[in-house]
């Protein structure tokens, strides 16, 4: 089953999707008693305010959002954000002339919570798997310090159950940038060829994404050596593309913020057979793991549908840790397709597929597709692979 | 002056660069009594190590490594980056099944600093201005609490002092980067035009910038508006660019991991008075902080010099709390132009001079330039902007 890309989706969001996302919040906190959320990672003040700029990327400055336990997010920003927030839905926005390492944002914050902490209320953090604390260490314990009384929990679990199921609104960025991401490389025949540097190549993808719609290509990465690569998280070489090469290119797209994420194989010239086999291997670890995925199934069943294929080549996955994972606003997310995870699949959840396999000497190979959970199953978000490697 | 860019640099360093990191940081340790850095981010880690790679865009992993007093570091890293890591000049890897959420990397730095712990010795992570901690913060509570007898010290000023002076290598590797963005924004002209939505402009200049030889534009933003600009760090709009609109572009684009970081300002049609004359005023202060940085100079000083320019038509500076800042494989690194910021200028220094002000109702403008600091001054690493604000 594949979901049709239909037309270019709205960029942002109704105000009514923040207010969904915040009505749920504020369901889980009353029935955990927590008085409020204080965040600080892009995608999470950006889920419940809509608050999106690339500015993340500079590390000088922090960005705070509290959503409390009633009524609308506050914003404690620095003043250079102040104009974007206020084209948000959050109206409550607190700001300061940033960077001021002295007091960057914690008097604000003290002000804002110095009530919680008189009460001896429990805020929540994000402190789990997969979480950064992305405001200076020694600010954050200083100002714990200050606020005695202020009982501080976990908010990964209320989060992560309230990011990994995504709005149909959501579903539709997700699925224009995999169609991007899918006709982008559908153009790689055309655009890779014998004795192209790998990082020419790598360019020349860029660009095919960004003219066929993406806003940008953050993470490409990939590999291609003879019968096989090696690894799949380098930047690419300057070594020219051979025959008998097998080449692999990973792409994390983006359109309005949100991603694909999914990988393609291609043999230069001819396939070498091993490489032929790990290809059909993860092929058919791929159809396990898409039919295994439906609401009702765990994340564990879904990984160990996966590699009871993967098992007739190699019977450690390549030991890349897990066979897929969540996708949104962030190239991975939770769940992930691992042992480890018994979260309970939804209906809703937009997931990677990602089989591997370790083969030959010391050589990799790894598929993946991007799936949305419906009720009667995955749905496909990208172009099915070729069933098997195709021969550029 | 200007450093003028020569051929393609090498990709990468020669082990001589990493050891010189080394040994500097070691110098500096043995100085301050710190047996060993803890390091956990993105630039830490490849400043010490030479580890390169996008993975890091993928929150779910956290990567370590240590720098002991004596010896070379050690990087405890999650199994799909050691074959990457075993290509840099670290020898001692440790490796575990990453994600593994019960324990991500934990035991292994347990093993690793509990002799330290017993020694009661005194280990550095950074926790200062800038800095952010890049693993779950529940986790890092859990290691601080299993090593009874560990003190731990802020080494952000440590390893601050030496990212701030950048090696010849580094130095051309910034030099490449920044001839490619000006040679990228010198083709503006030919890619922007009236009735073109913003997001193609945007678009059109990631592309331009691909193929004059960026390996990434991860950092574009921008903003268009009739007679000036409102904001600095928003993404592009479907809006069509119009005749009488001010149009500012600012790129952080890649080559090998390292940024340029600046903007250009044009306006379509025909320039409105007071956007010339706020584009004026911001030349003339760009030109003050050239004259002003050069080794012993302070970040104030330049501060004050460039603002005092500004302050011909507004005395906030259009309050972005800086107007520049260091540039390296961030986009944004230490010191800060601000009037905070004491830190006295060293040759090898590579600086962005970024003043900003606030006109008409709610306008603001921007103008920023990239330099090395010599022994006998400011250098300019990107073409000077046009000295009138440029009309397409």
């Amino acid at each position: 089953m594949s979901d049709a890309a239909g037309a270019t989706p709205q960029r942002g969001f109704e105000a009514a999707e923040f207010a969904a996302r915040l009505a749920r919040a504020q369901a889980l906190m009353a029935a955990e008693g927590i008085a409020g959320l204080l965040l600080m990672t892009e995608a999470e003040v950006r889920y419940f305010s809509g608050f999106h700029t690339l500015f993340w990327q500079s590390p000088t400055r922090p960005w705070f959002l509290f959503v409390p336990a009633e009524g609308k997010p506050i914003a404690v920003i620095p003043e250079i954000g102040a104009a974007l927030m206020r084209q948000t839905w959050v109206e409550d926005i607190r700001t300061w002339s940033a960077p001021a390492p002295q007091d960057d944002g914690i008097s604000l914050l003290q002000d804002l919570l110095s009530s919680y902490a008189a009460q001896g209320a429990q805020i929540g953090v994000m402190k789990g798997h997969e979480t950064a604390l992305r405001m200076p260490l020694g600010d954050y314990e200083r100002l714990i310090a200050s606020l005695p009384g202020l009982r501080l929990c976990d908010a990964t679990s209320l989060v992560r159950s309230l990011r990994m199921v995504k709005s149909e609104a959501e579903i539709a960025k997700l699925s224009h940038i995999c169609a991007i991401g899918s006709r982008s490389f559908a153009a790689v025949p055309d655009i890779a060829h014998e004795g192209q540097p790998l990082e020419d190549l790598f360019r020349a993808f860029r660009r095919e994404a960004l003219a066929q719609g993406a806003d940008d290509v953050p993470y490409l990465v990939g590999g291609a050596d003879q019968g096989g690569y090696h690894d799949v998280i380098s930047p690419p070489s300057r070594r020219p593309l051979r025959a008998g090469d097998v080449v692999m290119l990973d792409t994390g797209a983006t359109w309005d913020g949100y991603f694909c994420d999914f990988d393609r194989n291609f043999a230069i010239g001819s396939a070498d057979d091993l490489s032929r086999r790990a290809y059909d291997t993860l092929w058919r670890a791929t159809e396990a793991g898409i039919d295994a995925a439906r609401p009702g199934a765990t994340c564990r069943g879904v990984f160990d549908a996966m590699r009871a294929v993967i098992a007739d080549m190699d019977d450690q996955g390549g030991d890349v840790g897990r066979l897929g994972h969540g996708l949104g606003t962030q190239l991975t997310e939770w769940p992930s397709f691992a042992g480890f995870d018994e979260t309970v699949l939804e209906a809703g959840m937009v997931l990677t597929l990602e089989p591997s396999l370790g083969y030959g000497a010391g050589r990799i190979m790894v598929h993946e597709e991007n799936i949305v959970l419906r009720a009667d199953g995955a749905h496909l978000l990208t172009e099915r692979a070729a069933p098997e490697l195709p021969v550029i």
